[in-house]
């Protein structure tokens, strides 16, 4: 059984009628639709259309406001503190990577911590905001606690995902988004879905035992940081999420490790918050502000070539550059259109309907 | 049998000799060699006495200046680029590291690329200097391409690590600095000298296929990037090896990727070069540049202790911070000595017999 196809108009048309429905300004909604959609441009369906139900949940228990007041409370030439005022991320992140990009005009870089915020997409999208003003993007973000970092068997991070974006002049730019787990969530997702099992060292059950059920989550078990067990550089994999976590929520004032706000909106965030909201952590580095733009261009064109034409394992065309696989995606999604699962129509009519719109 | 243990104080008035006799002038002798022994203190002994004769035959080859004129050629108010003149990235990351500090009081925060170095040690050096500032600090390096890409059977990046440090306040700071591939060198060649086999996801044989022999890398294999195979995230690991060799090498204008020289004197560098030297990136963030340093720190304690008390997996006491085990080793070494393989002595006393010292 395959998805069904849906046209990105289509999509976006609807997507954009939903959050203007539930209050955001149409330059807002406009916003968040793009970054959303994105996700599911890019092969990322965890992150896109598949979350709009959520966001509106949590809308609906007035844990995410669709007028947010995003303000900076704290600046130096080349850093900012940007309160969310509980906004979308997908509206906050864009605004606070803005801010990194105009300090970065004048000071050759822009760092800027965000508090007060929500899930915000997939964090490629922030960094590659960089990208056209010959600028380096990064983006990470914290999220709710579902990874239980080495030894232990409680879920103190989330997957928290890192992107890194770097232009080229000839080549297309160099796009590294990564959850900092073996796998990330969606990917279990998928798993689930199909019945099948996940490779050992995905998830762990509630003991902290490896485990290849898909669902461990469910009860009580835990996702593995990048690395599947000690042996093999698991405490690694907790260095980057906790590095992430740390930037994002405790440079910022948000809520960190396990007290960070789950996203589904059925779960009560902790009563003894540490901070407000979830938190993000953006940075803009003018490519000039090191060596002149059309030199490190061309030098990441030959470092990309470089790579991409090596020398591979048997039955591998070639290596794959962070971007590529997004990029093609996006051209075929484009034209083709977007499968959506199935279960996820399902939810959008019934969003459609409450909203009295059709899908 | 137990490797001899010899006192901190012996290494470091031998070490410091060495580089004097090589030419260092008297204050950069100090600081290489606090910044090498740094490492054995720590317990990463790959990086530490054990490099000192290599470090001495690349200067024999004139690869490496004891006296070199570190300048910045280019800046902004939170960025610089800084030509090492071929010194002892001992010595060159440190200064690096000074203006990317000195930049942060200004600005907020400091970055600082390196071109024309050598290797600089441990990064957690480096990024650790940040701390007594209330600073973030940050450091990471390219190195000899050992590390083959997912799918690729060429060595086309170094372990290239990452080092993060992060004040506290009555907890010590969290350290993190790792090198991005499953395993470091440095684990390799214990296992070589103890004739054992490595776990497979440690490295893969010239044809990329996976291995258990800890010498795969003598004889054209590879080490393999943080996360072992795709299945469990090994693009992961490439993508941060890569931001790594990118952000020390392109932004500076160093070598990177394949044309990074090798550490190893009697392997001559790429007749090709696509920079000078090896690449260095470092960075300092001001706390207070975002939240007031107090409130921070308390907050990184809060963190720390959280983590620390989790519950962990039956059979281990509690979760490992990043940098407890270094600081703990630190603290035994400096008052039990340090432990030196016999090879290595037995490299030191030729060293010693080469510039009529004693070992």
């Amino acid at each position: 059984m395959t998805d069904p196809i849906y046209k990105y108009q289509y999509l976006r048309d609807f997507a954009l009628s939903v959050f203007e429905k539930i209050g955001c300004p149409l330059q807002q909604a406009i916003l968040a639709t793009e970054v959303l959609l994105k996700a599911d441009l890019r092969g990322i369906d965890s992150h896109g259309i598949a979350r709009l139900s959520g966001y509106v949940r949590l809308w609906n228990k007035k844990r995410v406001n669709s007028t947010p007041q995003v303000r900076i409370v704290h600046e130096t030439p080349s850093t900012a503190v940007v309160d969310g005022d509980s906004g979308l991320g997908l509206v906050v992140a864009p605004a606070a990577m803005n801010i990194a990009i105009k300090k970065a005009k004048q000071a050759g870089t822009g760092w800027v911590a965000v508090k007060n915020s929500n899930h915000f997409g997939i964090a490629g999208y922030h960094a590659m905001m960089a990208l056209e003003h010959d600028m380096i993007g990064m983006a990470m973000t914290n999220a709710s606690p579902l990874v239980a970092p080495t030894f232990s068997i409680e879920r103190l991070l989330g997957t928290n995902p890192i992107a890194v974006a770097i232009p080229a002049d000839k080549q297309p730019a160099f796009v590294a988004d990564f959850a900092t787990t073996t796998a990330a969530n969606g990917k279990l997702e998928i798993l689930q879905r199909k019945n099948l099992a996940a490779p050992v060292g995905w998830v762990q059950t509630k003991d902290g035992k490896p485990s290849t059920d898909p669902n461990e989550t469910k009860s009580g078990g835990a996702l593995i940081p990048l690395g599947s067990d000690r042996e093999h550089g698991s405490h690694k994999g907790f260095c980057l999420g906790a590095w992430v976590d740390i930037f994002s929520a405790v440079l910022s004032g948000a809520n960190y490790g396990p007290w960070v706000p789950p996203f589904v909106a059925f779960l009560e965030p902790p009563n003894d918050p540490v901070g407000e909201g979830i938190g993000h952590f953006v940075g803009a580095m003018r490519v000039d502000a090191f060596r002149p733009a059309k030199e490190f261009k061309s030098h990441m064109d030959n470092w990309i070539s470089r790579f991409r034409t090596a020398k591979t394992i048997e039955g591998e065309d070639h290596l794959i550059i962070p971007g590529d696989p997004e990029r093609e995606m996006e051209e075929e999604r484009l034209q083709l259109g977007i499968p959506v699962n199935p279960k996820v129509v399902e939810d959008l009519k019934e969003l459609a309907a409450s909203f009295s719109l059709k899908f």
